[in-house]
Order: structure tokens, then sequence, then C-alpha cells
């Protein structure tokens, strides 16, 4: 796979049924109203869930939709948070989220960096008391289409080993950067700081297969081409020591800095007794921020096309722009309508039956994608 | 070799003569004196320079003073340009370098940044008409020493092949990060974007061993363990397509908005006959920007010895910091003397001994240290 690994194949290889992008966001949106969720921030995080979809980063779509409804039940989110926005320095601000749904907490901070942005060049506003954001790419994205390059990045519970260690210390931390261009498409990038996305390592475990080498370590700290063995112990950081200490920065910015847990403090999704306290930091800066935004457009449209007309490896059919097989999964995905993993689609109609709303019909099997 | 590897092995396995730090610096100094660099920025090369010896980034540092003369004297950077500063944004500003020597630049920007943070929370600060700024470590650490977080990226002429192509494109683009902590030491990452050092290659190539795999390309884009056909070839940005990401946003970062130059028009810096045009960007932010300063250092202090105490893997003795054999070098080296190459001795003896000066003698033989 090239470009973003944030994101799992499909646990099976079998036919997965496609559902209607706005169908669904209906859905979801319906679903998180029921639970108390204002219209508005309901729409947020619905957009956010299938906006993750529509990339083909499943593990960041609709299936997080179940685990933010049952935070919500359990009270370990809260429905109606009371968000407060300081701003101590002119170009800083920091985003208080009081224990709101992530998306909610994240889009209003990616907003005040913009705001901040347009007056100082750059805006760079922290979250704490915060949740699950879902995936980065969409925070960058609402900054790149207001002109702005954005970036995203987000702590999250400890999953992965730290170079040279053995136990879950560092989160599979994301960072998203977007950048716009001129005639081009932006560029949108959002990867997680593993080396492999987990939802692989389970696909792998599903279908008895083994996993390749470097992506974990068994409960020993020995590493295993064994899935099972790679579930019960700890993934592994992207890019050896470097990608560990991006990781590791990652969390130090996003929950150290801000106020936020991190390190191995913070509390996993699962653990419905806890709040989290996840923290974020979102960075915007005007596109014209040191040429005029016409020619830094020109500018990018080059050097995408250099890259893109760059010679292949061998064996390789070309080379792509990072992000460029979101981008592609998201216009075949509006088309032909966004596929969704059989047991997830149960647990969807499963939240819904319980408080009387119908799940959207398939739009029929599709074959599995090639990726 | 956990940590950073933007260093250098020693070429050879056999001793290197060490040297007294402070001999060095003003021996290197007065060479760029002598090339009519004024004092104060001759201070600032020199200090650059051995800073990368110290920390044991040997590709970075006296090393790069030959080079730097020989394009002061070809003309093709300038001893004393006119750098101008703009400043279009409340927390932004642009330095132009004028084509002056790339650490005076980008100090000077690096400066500025935390100008604009002292008074806004963060600032922003992009080069260009740069030149090669030596290791991002020197400005990184600027910041922590003053109180801040800092950030420095630098493109630099195509030397890496992107992720899926075969020719050279991106180069092993720099990212230095630097964080202020509490007791302890402040954090100090500095990495360059490729799997490994273009001098381990070479290194391997004179000994006739064979490069570990995933490090390098041939010149038809094949896989290569021949050290010699990857230095004909392509070295690899770390962690795959993720890492080659990291280095393409380098570069439009630092080149495409900054008005630099950017992927395949940056000219070697072996080149004599045109400028670089090299692009930096260099960030600080007050420490003390969402939580007072006290709290965040012991909020670093605790995260810094989680990590250290964080169990290892099989095999591995303990879980090392970003940067920690970096500045382990470093105090060793400080008191040892900086082991230089006895080629590069040749070399540096040569630059002086054609101007009267007189290299510093060795402090003795030393043996070759343990990484």
């Amino acid at each position: 796979v090239i470009g973003d690994s944030n994101r799992e194949q499909s646990t099976s290889g079998s036919l997965e049924p496609r559902f209607d992008p706005q169908a669904l966001l209906h859905y979801a949106r319906a679903v998180l109203e029921r639970a108390n969720v204002p219209p508005e921030d309901a729409n947020t995080v619905a957009q956010c869930l299938i906006m993750a979809d529509l990339r083909g980063v499943d593990s960041h779509g609709l299936i997080r939709l179940i685990v933010y409804i049952r935070r919500l039940h359990a009270q370990v989110v809260k429905a109606t948070p009371a968000i407060q926005v300081n701003r101590p320095f002119p170009s800083v601000a920091l985003v208080d989220g009081d224990n709101g749904l992530g998306p909610v907490v994240g889009l209003r901070a990616m907003e005040t960096a913009m705001e901040l942005a347009a007056a100082n060049g750059i805006g760079l506003v922290g979250a704490c008391r915060s949740n699950h954001f879902g995936v980065g790419a969409f925070y960058v994205d609402k900054a790149v289409r207001a002109g702005f390059l954005g970036c995203a990045i987000s702590n999250a519970p400890p999953n992965m080993a730290p170079f040279g260690g053995r136990e879950r210390f560092l989160g599979t931390n994301p960072f998203a950067i977007g950048i716009p261009a001129g005639d081009s498409a932006p560029l949108i990038f959002d990867a997680s700081s593993s080396v492999a996305a987990r939802g692989k390592i389970i696909a792998a475990a599903l279908k008895k297969q083994p996993i390749p080498p470097g992506w974990a370590l068994d409960p020993e700290g020995v590493p295993t081409t064994d899935a099972n063995q790679a579930l019960l112990g700890a993934v592994l950081p992207f890019g050896g020591a470097k990608g560990s200490a991006i990781s590791f920065i990652i969390d130090i910015l996003s929950g150290t800095l801000t106020g936020a847990s991190y390190g191995r403090h913070l509390n996993t999704l699962e653990n419905l007794k806890a709040e989290q306290n996840v923290g974020h930091v979102l960075v915007a800066i005007r596109r014209d921020v040191f040429l005029p935004a016409k020619n830094f457009g020109d500018r990018m449209d080059e050097i995408l096309q250099m890259l893109l007309a760059s010679p292949p490896a061998a064996g390789v059919e070309r080379v792509f722009l990072p992000g460029e097989l979101e981008m592609a999964a998201e216009v075949r995905n509006r088309k032909m309508g966004i596929p969704l993993n059989p047991e997830v689609v149960e647990d969807l109609v499963g939240l819904g039956s319980e408080i009387g709303l119908t799940f959207p019909p398939r739009l029929g099997d599709a074959p599995p994608v090639e990726r």
C-alpha cells in the first residue's frame, strides 16, 4: 500500500455491501442526536466519520460511532460540553474541550487556529480534555478549503512500544498535513505513527495468516510474525527510532504541553469508567504567508507534477503523491457508495434499532477494491 | 544505532586523532575570517560545525568547512550578505539570506522566530536564498536555551528517491525539534529524512562490505546491498511512504512556500557554478504557551522519565530518549576531544596552510567509540 497506512484493510476478502454516503451521514447524525448531541455537533462528528470511510480509512469511520455512543451513554464523554477557548497570546489559543466529542473539540480548535492565522499569519491551538478526534484529514481539509495550510496532531492511548522498548507506551499518534495548491488538488496527508495499522494485524489473525516482520512485538518484547501474539503484544512505530521519536514528540505537544493526559496515563476508548483527556494541536498558516497566493499555488502545482513525473523504481507502476490513494478512494466511494464490513453494519443496525432508527439499505454487493 | 541517524560513522575502524574543541573552534573561525566572513558570522558558522562534531554527527561538522570555503572562493556564496527580514504578518517573518552562509541565515531566522514568539506565543520564520545550514540541532538548541520550543527544517539538493521512485528527487531533508524540560536535560532531536546516512554507505564501500537491504537503490531503481551501486543510485527515505511524504513536505515548506528553490531545481553543494537557494523554516513557541513554565517543566520531566523507565525489548539494554546518544557524545567529546577522520584533518590542515594558519595539535589517538 502506497501513501497513508492509517487505514484498515477489509477484514475479509469477501464482498462488502456498499451504502449511500448521504444516507449514512443522516443515520449517524440521527443516532448522535438521540444521544443528546446538539444537531450542529452531531453533523460535525458524522461528517468526520464519513470522511474516513470515504477515504478508505475504515478504522476511523462509522465503526467508531459505536464506541462514541457507548461512551456517551456511560457518561465518560459529554454530549453538551461547555467548551472554553482561552487566548493567552495573540497567535495562540487553548481549547478546553470539557470532555466533549473529539471532532467537536478538534473542529473548534481548527476554526480558532484559522481565525488566528488570518490575523497573524499563523495560529497555534492546543486542545485538552478532548477525546478521539477521528481522522486528522478532517481538520486539515477544513483549513485547506479556507485557503490555509493546516496541521493536526493528536495523542492516543498506549498501543505501541517505543523504539527499543517492549511495552505499550506510545499511541499510534496521528499527524495530518494539508497544503493548498493552485490548479491541482491540494495535498492532504494523514498518517498514524505505527508501521502498520492494528486493523491489518486483526485481519491477518482472522485469516490465520502471518504478519510481515517488523510490524509488532509479542508480550515478551520479541519480534513476531504471529498475528495473535502481536495483538497481545505491541505494534511498532514506523521508521524505527525516527518514527518513534516523532510519535513521542506528538504525545509531548498534544498532551504534555497542552495540559491533556500523556504517555501511559491515557485511558483506552474501551475503558468506560474514565475520561480520556486526549490532547490535540491544530495549526493553520496563511498560504500567502511568504509569497502571493497565486505564486505559491503555481509553485505547488509544479512540485506536485514533478513528483508525479518522477521515474518509478523497478516493478513500480508510478510514483504517487502523499494522500493520492485516499483521494482516489474518496472519488470512487462517493460514486459507488461506501463499502462497510458486514459485522460493522450489524452493529450499526443494532445501534439504531434500539432507538427506532432504520439503517439505510445497501446499494448492492461490490467486489473488493484493489488497493 | 538508536536515536538520530543523521550522522556518519567513522569511515574507518581505525584510530582517530582527537582535538581540543576550543582550538578547533578558533581555527574554523580564523579560516572563515580570512575568507572575509565578519567575525560574528565566522563564530556562528564555526559554532554550528563544532556542535555537529561534538554530537558525533561528523557529516555536518568541520568536514563542511572545506566546501563552505570553496563556495565562498568561487563566489557562489557571499561572505558579507545583506540579509533582509520582512514581517508580512505579526507572527511571521521571511528572511532573505542574500546567498549568505546557511548558519548565518538560519540563526538570524531562529532569532527572529524567538522574538516573534516572545510577543505572540509562536513565531514562524521562512528563509530563502540561503545555503547548507549545518545541523538543525544548532537552531533548536538556541531556542531551548532561551526557554522556547524550537523546530528547524531545511530542504537540500536531490539525493534520495521518493517512495516508489528511482531517481534522486528529495534531499535528505533534515528536521530538528527542541523541547525544554524542568530539571531534566532538554529533548533535542535532529534527524535526516533518509533511512541511513550516505556516509554509512561510503564507509561500507571503503570496507568492501554490503549494506543492509532497504537503504538504497541502484541506478536502475532496483534495491541493492552493493554499496558502490548504492552510491551511484539513490538513498531511500526513512519509514517508507510516510517518511517519503515527510521529506516531500519539508521540501514544500522550506522551498515552495518560502520562495527558495525546491525539488530537482536545487543545485548540489559541489556545483561551484551556481547558487543553491536553499530554504529553511524555523519555528519558536513559548514554553508557557498553554501552562505555566514550571508546570510544563514538571510534566516534561515525568514523560522523559516514563520513557527511560519503559521496559526494553528482548536483547535491548534500555530505551533511549530521542537525541540521548548525541548528548552523550557531546559530553564525551567535550572531555576527551573531538575525533576527526585523518583525511578530513589533512584537508583542514591544507586549508589553513594556504593562508598561514596552523591546525591545532592532536590530543593523542583515541580508540574508536562504540555506538
